[in-house]
């Protein structure tokens, strides 16, 4: 199953919006947050950043997505943006677009995501490698990232157009 | 030195104003914290909560104060309170009163406290008996609060009065 | 109750063998341990020089006790030495004193202890405070301590007599 | 560089001993210690058992090797027996054969360690990935045994004849 795109509202800590399609080719880990969830807090949250921190020389993207589902008017985009300060996050962290006629939030809904913590593992064919609830061991994380990684990427010619596209990270975007 | 009364602008979990000059000859643990302050939420918060828990059965006070002095706009009321709830804090809180000419709140500025976390105990004859910036050791805060509960209350007869005023917790205010 | 006497087949990290009826009129934290014991290792001993260090400028007297009753051939005094160098003890440490007819040592069995890693808290006046298997909260056990000392040592002239004689630890007895 | 082979002097946990040339077309995690090594007990063996549980469904083969090079005499066969129980190792555990003319066992000597825990890494082709001297984060342990695991096994003729071999495992040995 092809990851489906991510509806954000409002980014911080890019300059410029992310964008599944263009990141095909590489391994993507989107861990998901409520800023006033403890579990995210104590245990979600730390485990990305180590993630992102071992798998700094890889081409791994890691994402964060602030699912809001419940105390809608406490966890606003001014208190995350406070939040992202204080808890020193440095990977895009983007807002999820509340959705029309409920509380969870577009990309929630379209991953099937039971709560939160939650994290969706992407490859580089852009399917969905792994989903879960609840934070998983280290160890276990580590293994299917690196086992994402190893994977052969195999391009058709759009495919490989497309994932050149990636490289507008470094602020230019060849055609 | 005796301890300095609360401002406080709003107490959530309590259905009355605490008024330290009420606590009189018990013993108050008041710990201070933002809700956006990791040390807080990783450390200060959990030992607030073991230390409510282990006195449970004493006539210690534990009372939490959210002593906003960053990130104001971020930090309302409206989610304190839903952190209180997600964070399921059960002990009497606090709104520090803002200051009226800086970013460093009323209470907090009159006890001199230098960030959070901190915490503050006072003694059965309403003393400071010790401030602290940062956690400490577990094991040397439950000494502070049990050699605090062993001492002796001695009291003249207007103290005796204003201590008896502490079983107002029951709904009730007997002259 | 008061405390039953150690019987100590060999001591370690003192010049001389402790003695409970010395010790009268200070405050005696023991904890027993094996060295083979994953939740003395872990847990147990930690918390002992926890209460080591934090208790350091009063005088509580710490003391170790390793209650093998198990695996007899495997925590020997050899292995017992190295353990104790490699864990960096510092408190008085003695060996139980094995049991004539049983697997149970004698302090062991004379204390009812029910396994590793117990602790024993002994009054100024001799008595037993409380006894634990496991290892409880470090607040609780602070606390403990902590009100243990504070309690005023009211001692006749032959209790004052013998409680100065635990000035032996600096080498010499004073009559 | 091919892994030195073993120099064991006594195996746990195994029927047979274990030989890394009849492993050869698996991958290895060797991780070593010393029972008195407090970095080992409560770091070093904690990993390698997460690591045993995390990767039991794949041909990981986590092996045990007790390096004593110091307290010779404290760290028998007779107290590694009853450390195994204790700790309730669960995979092959081999004493590294003491060294002729000095405190450091044969293979610790042949592999080059500089101490306890370390930890080795074999690939399916039998050479050493990496070595590491302390206790590495979870999150790379896991990329780094993913990453052998997902290797692809390019064997000979004569090496698949050896690797066909490791199913000795259970028992029996095919030609």
């Amino acid at each position: 199953m092809i990851a489906p795109e991510l509806s954000v509202s409002q980014w911080f800590n890019t300059a410029r919006p992310l964008d599944l399609a263009l990141l095909r080719g590489r391994v993507v880990f989107i861990h998901t947050f409520q800023l006033l969830c403890p579990g995210c807090v104590l245990r979600g949250i730390p485990q990305a950043q180590r993630v992102e921190r071992i798998f700094a020389g890889t081409d791994l993207q890691v994402i964060g997505l602030h699912t809001v589902f419940e105390h809608h008017a406490a966890m606003t985009p001014v208190t995350l943006k406070a939040f992202i300060h204080e808890y020193n996050l440095t990977a895009p962290v983007g807002v999820d677009q509340a959705g029309g006629d409920g509380p969870v939030p577009m990309t929630m809904q379209r991953y099937g995501l039971q709560g939160t913590p939650s994290s969706v593992l992407i490859g580089r064919d852009g399917r969905i490698l792994h989903r879960a609830f609840g934070v998983e061991d280290d160890i276990l994380v580590g293994a299917r990232i690196a086992q994402a990684l190893a994977a052969p990427v195999a391009m058709s010619d759009d495919e490989a157009a497309a994932s050149g596209a990636a490289g507008c990270a470094d602020g230019v975007c060849p055609v």
